[in-house]
């Protein structure tokens, strides 16, 4: 048995990480250890504390142990990736499929710069157009059943060059490409920083938010090559940065904000996965608007002194506006 | 589109209420009006107040409006129900199924007595032994399939009496039984009151906590059908009793409380569906232990007044021991 990365390329099939943790032990602010649910799948006996927990980046307590649903290896995987012309037909294909609910485990999708870097970065000679990565989990019919399905959504939007296969040494170096896609990145501007940003959008606002943001980056002139897990909706975009530079950094900025606000608007969130931090407390009133208060009352009820990642996700010193 | 019945007999494949609930609107103790979430099917973007809210029972805020995620119809749906000797046999084929991994969408047990009020209150010849309900999801071919894998798993079990379709009219017969399961067990007793209670455990351990749960009422004299959802290891017990009577009362308090003891003890949960209210306090301490300091510091700064639902979850009034 093994847990799904269920937060990133596997959440389709799985659900995200607030869908597979079962259970967490915690050390809260006054240094007592508690323990947030059990292996039952379900519970109604009182308030949800390990969903409480899971993204609160440790400003409501700090994880000591994790206890995670686990799901079965299927008997069959298959992995596939294939080019379109646009990221839009990309996305509309993404879109179609989790429309359709078609049981895909993994959906990842990689721009032509992401593609052009991941090339470069290991001597691959991919076509340099956006592509999608796709995996399958199920009976060997099942697999192929689902791959033949696909195809047919593929088809309708110009994917080309798909390539499939069931031998895991073939899957693992079709997947290459994809699991190198940070470091490929990097190296496009190796004196640079990397600077990732996410947001997570409604599927069917999808091919929109991506194709925007995308164009965004194309203009600014700044190297951000996208790679998204679209099957949920989220994707990354990872801006290479002199920091040095503050015109750059000012760039840079404007792409990630901008990326924020459009996904607010879409009734998405400012960020899927990589959390709120320092840098995105500004868009937390936007996002939220007097929820803001409840999650502060939460805050200050669970850690009145401030002691837990202080900083973090609320400003420092905490701006109680608990009611 | 349909939204599925998340919390009861469809959550093995869609997963839990939890799972399927994307956003709230919810009026808060200070009567303002707060979002929950965005249409996004994750977010990093502050505490998770969605999952907070549902199964507070009305005791942090009163939810006005529920945004949730839907699923299509699948192409192909089939239905069966098949018979075992004994509950711990149907039990151990849910065990299997679910630790295969087999993707079910539902999987119902009755137990003999449940069958034996379905068969009186609506006329039917179901075999009066437990029972299973299953219903699989998917495309004709991947129907077919996880039919035949199911049907492998209950010879191992010596299940019997198998009967399948894909018939939309015949599923609808096959599960009326099920259906009609609270209404036909209250014919039972028709004068009596019933009674009913739910606990949920580990999927490894639900075949002795259902079996020592079918014997202890057994060995009470009590009327008391079994009805679970047990691909979640969740069940129900619902007790016939005459309110009138201490003696009864207190018969179906001890069982309600040794099955709620009994679950606990085995990682599980007092209650999967049903909810704490008055009833269950009792239970919170052995369950949550010191976490429920934490539930009760997130009740004061919610609903520091006390004003919404009091009494329920915690006692009345609120024994403050936050920290």
């Amino acid at each position: 048995m093994v847990a799904t990365r269920a937060s990133g390329t596997n959440a389709v099939r799985y659900g995200t990480m607030k869908d597979v943790v079962l259970a967490l032990e915690v050390v809260t602010a006054s240094g007592d250890i508690i323990r947030t649910g059990t292996r039952a799948k379900k519970s109604a006996a009182g308030y949800d504390l390990t969903r409480l927990m899971i993204g609160s980046e440790g400003t409501l307590g700090i994880v000591t142990e994790v206890t995670l649903k686990l799901f079965g290896i299927s008997e069959s995987i298959g992995s596939g990736l294939f080019h379109f012309t646009t990221i839009e037909d990309a996305c509309q294909a993404v879109m179609l499929t989790i429309q359709m609910c078609l049981p895909i485990a993994r959906i990842e999708l990689l721009d032509a710069m992401q593609i052009k870097a991941c090339n470069q970065y290991a001597n691959l000679t991919l076509t340099e157009t956006p592509t999608l990565f796709v995996e399958f989990h199920g009976t060997e019919a099942g697999v192929r059943e689902q791959a033949q399905t696909f195809a047919n959504i593929i088809e309708e939007f110009g994917g080309t060059d798909f390539v499939w296969d069931t031998n895991e040494a073939e899957r693992k170096r079709l997947w290459q490409a994809r699991h190198n896609a940070y470091h490929a990145s990097s190296a496009l501007r190796p004196e640079a920083s990397a600077l990732s940003t996410d947001a997570c959008v409604p599927i069917s606002r999808l091919a929109e938010c991506v194709t925007a943001t995308a164009r965004d980056v194309e203009e600014s002139g700044m190297i951000g090559p996208i790679v998204g897990h679209v099957g949920d909706g989220n994707f990354h975009v990872l801006l290479l940065v002199d920091t040095n530079n503050p015109e750059e950094v000012a760039t840079a900025d404007g792409i990630i904000s901008r990326l924020a606000m459009r996904a607010i608007d879409m009734d998405g969130t400012c960020t899927g996965e990589h959390g709120i931090g320092q840098g995105k407390q500004k868009y937390m009133d936007q996002e939220h608007g007097n929820a803001i208060a409840i999650m502060q009352a939460i805050k200050t009820a669970l850690d009145p002194k401030n002691i837990l990642n202080p900083g973090k996700i609320w400003p420092q010193p905490l701006a109680v506006t608990a009611e």
